[in-house]
């Protein structure tokens, strides 16, 4: 039996960010949430709070489907503080139903034991 | 009578961090604060919420007479994403009857009309 060091905040953001911009968006999500992740968006009428992996998938996997064309977008390198960190997230994309879109938001996590048990995205409105 | 377009949520992001830079951080507060700043610190036992800029002013005044002595300390570049932005603030200080301590925060602002109308920091415990 060997023990592996948890990853640190710098590594967990590092994987995140390269998982993200090759378009793995739920794969990362799948890979580096804690089982009881707490996902806050104080600016989601839908969804401000939810709590724990499953939660957090569908919700992943329903704003995915809401996807119609991807024109763009960028992943900032992590800015990282501790357990913490954050990146700026800018996408522009054709919603279904909705048009073309562009979204900007500070996406912050908070690492515990190499997974992420916590985010926040501030977006604007 | 000259209209002065406000300044960007990049350009108050710099203002920011060029005065935390050269030490001014109780200055920049006074320059850039909205005067309904509300300011979130969800892991202070003490105040976790405060509003106004005089709330706000008087909770920077008290910690900054906390600081003994200044061994060094980081501000990264901000990250910027629509009205928000983040940056990564290290410290390393000496605190009157605390010794020495290294503090890391992830530090992120919302800018609306020029001025930060909403800060939140989050730091490891």
């Amino acid at each position: 039996m060997t023990t592996q060091k948890p990853m640190t905040t710098q590594d967990v953001a590092n994987r995140l960010v390269s998982l993200c911009r090759e378009g793995k968006v739920l794969e990362a999500g799948e890979e580096l949430y804690a089982d009881n992740i707490i996902s806050l968006e104080p600016n989601s009428l839908q969804s401000p709070r939810l709590e724990g992996k499953k939660a957090v998938r569908e919700k992943g996997n329903q704003f995915a489907a809401m996807i119609e064309a991807t024109h763009g977008g960028h992943i900032s390198d992590p800015i990282v503080a501790g357990d913490y960190f954050s990146i700026a997230w800018l996408m522009d994309v054709t919603m279904k139903g909705q048009g073309r879109t562009k979204m900007e938001e500070i996406a912050t996590y908070k690492v515990k034991d190499g997974k992420i048990e916590w985010k926040q995205f501030l977006y604007s409105m």
